[in-house]
């Protein structure tokens, strides 16, 4: 008889931040922690999201149990609008994360069918012969959970995403109680965050941005126009209540922001003093001193209230000296030059602005070093896999883990597709499944392969030359002069003679195999070569050329 | 008799941080300041920098006495070979600078004719009725200069880059007695470094990094590979004395690294005790702890020789376990994916890599906002003009000059273009000139416009569609089916079927419009608008689509 054998499959998470996807797979049993997307980064031209690539869980269908998720963020969520069509499994999820999964399902259409099952904190699910069990966990987002997942060789802590603030704004700190019971045994294996891991130190409790918060509300003199992200509820819920301590009123502006907020009250994860919250159409009359907005833009979104205002391009609210910004969030790698642009715009109108260089107005969500030796004492794993995060992330985190005792073969820092098979005789990656990025394009999931995308690029670059050439279709003999017709390369008015030039160049080209009806595929290569050479000598640019014959 | 009259227009360093250029006049004379470039931003496509407008200052070419250049970074000299050309003017700058200004202008062939002359920092040079004196700053760069520069209606100071390190490597501490002499009568007007006015507090010494340096390069295991900028020759005349003290040797790689270390070196503004710097071909059978490799990299450069090692690419150099790598620079504003790719890179081959992160190894070199207001109190401006720096920065800077006693009405927060005019009676912007980015594209200088780029950016997203439609000449008839041939717009196997489709979909428009031979412009807009309807419909892309006729 086989020894039990648990595999361990990251489908995403590890090779690059966001698209999150763990699977453990156990006999005929499989399940799926979470199901996020990735924002594309700066060469995946046109692409509008990455999710993972699901092709082994396809395969094995009949065994998937379901999807659990940690939280709401998009990318823990992202992916199950494109994957739950192709799977078919139902989701387990605490409630206001059941709420977003709802949305965003909606919003893609992939509603039908879908089965999405609230799980409180504290209680538990079966999933063939994984039981698992959903505990606290304290994250920039209301009710996230860490899991417990019990197997029949022993038990599993993944903490999803997770910080450990002791003074949380509405919610509940990590459950550190649970763990530690746990642990007094020692548990199997522990998944753990690494988003933070390269920072030392402990990171600081939602309640320190209340302070400034506080201040900046009880001092502006005039309007507080307060950004960050639309799940952070408790920074919003922050907002409120010191909108409320100094009689402001609290207009939220913007879908997404508004969205969140609704369903963020409806659950309960946001409560608002009665008279608070406002309507647009009370903002009329109201002193700026008794105004306060909350709005998405942190990121320099291009279509988000806060830069529709930095551009004086919003409908409704007009930026003037005696307002004050705060940004709420640190510019995610990536959208710097779009928050500083923002941020520009709106010293240029006379705000006055507070952002993460100049106050204390944000604090991030993932526990930093000496929260994640906490949990690697409290939980003490016989194997340890880091994840959330780049290779780097992961690196530091299993050298925090080595410095605390845990056997260093016992560590296993895995890239998205490794297998990784626990026995009772130890760990070890045994092989490699298909785990690369599936990018998202309009409609198309997956058809935008590397020769698109370096289409795109070239593009991109030099732009694009076309030549057309009329082929007599009877005789294979050329008729009339080529045309070259250019975008993006360069401005053809002022280029007009080299662009003639280039096709007298391509005209004799043609000229000199026309004897013969030469190949078309030969006559193609002859003369890219030759526009390649001529417009580089004469522009230093290199265009995509692509000649074309038209059969006449 | 009309009064004197100081002009000052920035031509660039105020709408984005770069391209740094300064114009001052009086009656009939012109000096510039600095001339430097920018590298292009995420949508400049394909640009490869950019450079400010001279068309005031070509224009009043024969008014122009001169270009004084503060220090050899690319943001403040990268300019001149596109502009001397045009101006053929002298440039003035200090010995290291002037070698720096000789190998750009030779690298762009535009060394003919150009006049560079060296001037010490403590002496001066007359420009028309300006004379300019350099003096010494500390910077990230040796032989940095500050300029005072007297005017017939007083003096002038411009900083330059700097920061006030009394602890300096290699160089001279800002002189500051001299502003201090000069600041006794209170000057005229004071251009001052804004880049870092953000930060509280003072910027650390070079010094800080010296110890991390002698303590990686004194414990490492195995090779140290140090890698910063090659124009932060203090940094590298830190390694040199921390590898000449634990008896290791340098090896220098990568052209931009060397050309920098032997200028510097034959300059003497470097200094290797005898036997530390060594050739390649002595790295054979030298032991690992005994080795330290200086090159460039520090921003993930693609071609640079830290990125080819990461990506076991380099011929020379293999990274293995026990090597360590220091990052001695931050990432500058839109390189972090680079940095980061590369630090995962350097990690997955086992090297421990040490980054501004996770360790003391880079200190900037701009001012803090404690030094900032040191400045303004020992010069007592008269004018202040916050120049080097985005918006948010220069704003910033003018609050500290406010808050320091400044009239706010003699602070002028410019944007590139402005002109703001000095006399006897105040200052005031009375007007704009040209002022915005020129494109530095392959050969091309300026040729590059907003349309051509507008083609980039929509070539990059969903790539382009051809549509070559053949007409009889005679009767204006279309003969044969149309083709369609797309790039980076989908994979035109697995899309076969609908772009067959809208061939079809094209020969029913021209069909349409056949019985009387329609007009071009009149066919063309309509083949546009069905097949952008048809793809978007079908795919949610927007390629750019090109319909063409050609005449048979």
């Amino acid at each position: 008889m086989p020894k039990p054998r648990l595999k361990v499959i990251p489908l995403g998470g590890l090779s690059e931040i966001g698209k999150n996807m763990m699977v453990l797979e156990f006999e005929d049993d499989i399940i799926v922690i979470d199901a996020g997307l990735m924002f594309p980064e700066e060469e995946m031209l046109g692409i509008d999201l990455v999710i993972p690539d699901v092709s082994y869980l396809v395969e094995r269908k009949e065994k998937v149990r379901g999807i659990v998720i940690t939280h709401g963020h998009e990318d823990h969520i992202g992916a199950l609008p494109y994957i739950l069509p192709q799977l078919n499994v139902p989701v387990y999820a605490t409630k206001l994360t059941r709420g977003l999964i709802s949305v965003k399902l909606k919003e893609r259409k992939a509603h039908d069918g879908a089965v999405v099952k609230t799980v409180s904190p504290g209680s538990a699910v079966t999933l063939g012969k994984f039981r698992v069990e959903f505990f606290p966990v304290c994250h920039s987002i209301p009710d996230a959970a860490g899991l417990i997942i019990h197997t029949p060789m022993g038990d599993i802590v993944h903490t999803g995403d997770f910080k450990l603030d002791h003074t949380p704004v509405g919610g509940r700190p990590t459950d550190l109680s649970r763990l530690a019971q746990l642990g007094s045994k020692g548990i199997l294996l522990l998944f753990s965050d690494s988003t933070y891991a390269e920072l030392p130190g402990y990171t600081p409790s939602e309640k320190v941005v209340g302070d400034t918060l506080d201040r900046v509300i009880a001092e502006s003199p005039g309007r507080v126009i307060v950004t960050t992200f639309s799940s952070l509820v408790s920074r919003i819920q922050q907002v409120i209540d010191a909108a409320a301590k100094y009689q402001r009123r609290v207009f939220v502006i913007g879908r997404s922001m508004s969205d969140t907020v609704h369903l963020a009250l409806d659950l309960g994860y946001l409560k608002a003093p009665d008279g608070v919250l406002a309507r647009m159409d009370e903002l009329k009359g109201l002193p700026h001193n008794k105004i306060v907005f909350v709005t998405t833009g942190s990121q320099g979104e291009p279509t988000s209230a806060l830069v529709r205002m930095a551009n004086r391009d919003h409908p409704q609210v007009h930026i003037q000296r005696g307002d004050t910004i705060v940004l709420s969030a640190t510019p995610i790698p990536g959208n710097e030059a779009l928050v500083n642009r923002t941020v520009d715009s709106l010293f240029k109108q006379g705000a006055q602005v507070l952002y993460n260089k100049v106050a204390d107005v944000h604090v991030h969500g993932h526990a930093s070093q000496e929260e994640l030796k906490l949990i690697l004492n409290i939980t003490k794993p016989k194997f340890f896999v880091p994840v959330h995060g780049e290779f780097r992330h992961l690196t530091f985190h299993a050298r925090l883990a080595e410095s605390l005792g845990t056997p260093s073969g016992n560590i296993f820092v895995l890239e998205d597709g490794d297998v990784l098979e626990i026995t009772e005789d130890g760990g070890k990656v045994t092989g490699k499944v298909a785990a690369s990025n599936v990018y998202v394009d309009g409609l198309g999931v997956g058809d935008v392969d590397s020769i698109v995308l370096r289409d795109r690029r070239m593009l991109s670059k030099d732009g694009i030359v076309m030549v057309v050439i009329a082929v007599d279709s009877q005789t294979g003999k050329v008729v009339g002069r080529p045309d070259i017709i250019s975008r993006g390369f360069v401005d053809p008015e002022e280029f007009r003679d080299m662009l003639e030039a280039s096709r007298d160049l391509v005209a004799r080209v043609l000229d000199h195999g026309g004897a013969r009806p030469a190949e078309w595929s030969f006559v193609s290569t002859k003369v890219r070569d030759t526009l390649n050479k001529f417009y580089y000598e004469q522009t230093r640019r290199r265009p995509m050329i692509l000649p074309f014959m038209v059969k006449v």
